[in-house]
């Protein structure tokens, strides 16, 4: 059997044809005289313009406006670590993305390396090629160093999504939470699910944005100072989190607790569940199944959100990574900051506005508002804080 | 000034204006549906088909079809270093003519180093997200080593099109002059001026394509056994080239020449180009002012080639290099052999036909029938020759 015949019964196989991108001029060449503009020997003469006035770069050439969607293919999805072949049409679909909502180009980079010191080697070198990196799928603890050197080292912004842009709706999503239950965001007691990209990257924002009390559990368990052999960032955790002192597995934390944020596959109890505060909200993200069962958290929960795109709130990366980095680069932003992110985190919340309920507290995916309003609000926090380029 | 007034009468920076490529998705995202094709949890299972059987890659992502023009802005047109971001239009250039001629998407790469060995990682790191790497304007000698370590390293065609698109179309194009002169090309004595890629390039190819006596300069004069201190590429022209044994410079050379080939820039007296054979063929490629006046040229040579547009007999890569691609690209080629090249410039030579004369020994750079016939003579060589990927 051919490869199509295989696949018929799946419409993904017929969206993949060919592949989901296309890269095509903005101008068309019909004369000599338009081939004596787009390349030599009219080329030259903007390219000697730019050479003598480097910041004429950001008005004549497209790089400003270009997205590399970066990864090495070892935390795909739900996949694993599948390698860059096999993990390019994800970031086909993520660039796909970019250009519908944040009407950027974005162009998927896959890696044949996984190798900490190659990657943002690579990811040096060809940085005056684009406007922006968004790192993707990249394994955990690999991702925090590569992220931290490439913030450090380039003058564009980049951004890890499966941290930060996980972080950000699950902020906009627990602000809307926070309302329909009629509770202050700081009162909240919150145990996350997962000390991984996502379990990282969302209990700093929740820090940040003012929760006092936040558990973080690994496999292992509640993640205390007791606990041996961690990780850099674990041992961040452990410092800045579980004020109320678990030292257990994450069920014993979800006793009386408000919020359980789920990022890390497996499968909770129902039993646990019960046990959590009266009006709790629960975000069980694992994707495609997840962690707690979404039927049984509603006889228990005020608030239930999923990552599933057939039940109510949706807690998709979609909502922000096109906004935020399409707002970075129209402010000219040499990184994504962390008031960037909560800007983001916020105005994503503000979108729902007063039309906020429990089945309601984010956007739908395909709300052509929240790229906009995420945009000018990461642009507009860049031009306060300083980071944006001027003009 | 703003930037826009300061350029306003040269047409170059409006048609340079937020640059001159876009990435695009081929399908609309425009419901639920959609985004659960394209993206999760539909793009899972086309990820997972391919981790279990890579070659699908071919059919269900883009990159097969994707080149990226990879440049370090070390040799940019006449301009010399001028660096990655001044580098950007020509490579955005180059990549618009491979989408209008080949059919195919195109990714400028540039890149913020000039080192060797860093530009062959971070190659070799980026390959999985294409299907063909076109080095451009990486200057010599670096750029043999880049391309022989790259050709050895990746199972994709790579080709550093300075050389061999060049290479290719100066065989057509002398291929069709000779006939205009009714002699065989194997009777005829040739001067090449240059020995940077250009040069090397067209040497190896005439050579291959059974000219004979080749005599090679650089800035220093012939190159022959005499020369010290010459690069390894260069010892490479002096064990192959000028049964004539020459020692002097090039002008000597001229003197009973049947074929001056000028890729080396700067100028060539008069009194020199009186002293060739009679019915001699004069390809003066500096641009944009070829060292042979063509119109002074034209009193002597009975066929006179430039490579500006606003003459006739236009030596122009882009006649090759998006046929080049095209075809490697269908054929699935690993590589793109030395076969393949001649392959390419025997079909470009031929769409001219017998239409051939003086001023019409290579079609116009507009003429769309070119890269469907070399692509199409490409891959029939690729084929031939086992390098094509069956299927």
């Amino acid at each position: 059997m051919t490869a199509p015949e295989r696949f018929a019964d799946d419409p993904a196989f017929a969206v993949h044809e060919g592949g989901k991108l296309q890269v095509r001029p903005t101008r068309g060449i019909e004369s000599i005289a338009d081939l004596a503009l787009t390349y030599t020997p009219g080329v030259a003469r903007v390219s000697s313009a730019i050479a003598a006035e480097p910041p004429l770069a950001r008005r004549y050439t497209w790089a400003p406006r270009v997205v590399a969607v970066v990864s090495d293919g070892t935390a795909v999805l739900g996949l694993g670590d599948i390698g860059p072949a096999a993990a390019l049409p994800v970031m086909e679909g993520k660039a796909c993305l970019f250009s519908e909502f944040g009407g950027l180009s974005a162009v998927p980079i896959v890696l044949s390396t996984t190798d900490t010191e190659e990657i943002v080697a690579a990811v040096e070198a060809i940085a005056p090629s684009f406007g922006g990196i968004n790192l993707e799928d990249i394994s955990a603890p690999r991702c925090f160093e590569i992220e931290d050197r490439l913030r450090k080292s380039l003058s564009i912004p980049v951004m890890h999504d499966d941290q930060h842009g996980t972080a950000i709706v699950v902020l906009a999503a627990l602000r809307n939470a926070a309302r329909v239950v009629g509770r202050e965001l700081g009162d909240l007691r919150v145990v996350v699910a997962g000390a991984g990209a996502a379990g990282v990257a969302c209990t700093k924002i929740l820090l940040e944005a003012g929760i006092g009390d936040i558990s973080v559990a690994d496999s292992k368990g509640i993640l205390h100072p007791g606990r041996e052999d961690l990780t850099p960032i674990k041992q961040w955790l452990v410092d800045n989190t579980n004020e109320a002192g678990f030292a257990g597995t994450m069920v014993d934390a979800l006793a009386g607790a408000d919020v359980y944020l789920g990022l890390s596959g497996g499968s909770v109890p129902e039993s646990a569940i019960a046990t959590m505060a009266e009006n709790c909200i629960v975000f069980s993200l694992a994707n495609p199944i997840p962690e707690v069962d979404p039927e049984m958290a509603a006889t228990y929960a005020a608030v239930v959100a999923t990552g599933r795109s057939d039940l109510p709130n949706q807690i998709n990366n979609v909502l922000a990574f096109p906004g935020v980095f399409r707002g970075a680069i129209d402010a000219g932003a040499t990184s994504i900051t962390e008031e960037m992110k909560l800007a983001a985190a916020t105005a994503l919340a503000d979108v729902v506005g007063d039309e906020v309920r429990a089945d309601y507290i984010v956007p739908s995916p395909l709300d052509r508002r929240v790229a906009a309003a995420v945009a000018e609000a990461v642009a507009a926090c860049a031009r306060e804080s300083g980071v944006a380029t001027p003009g």
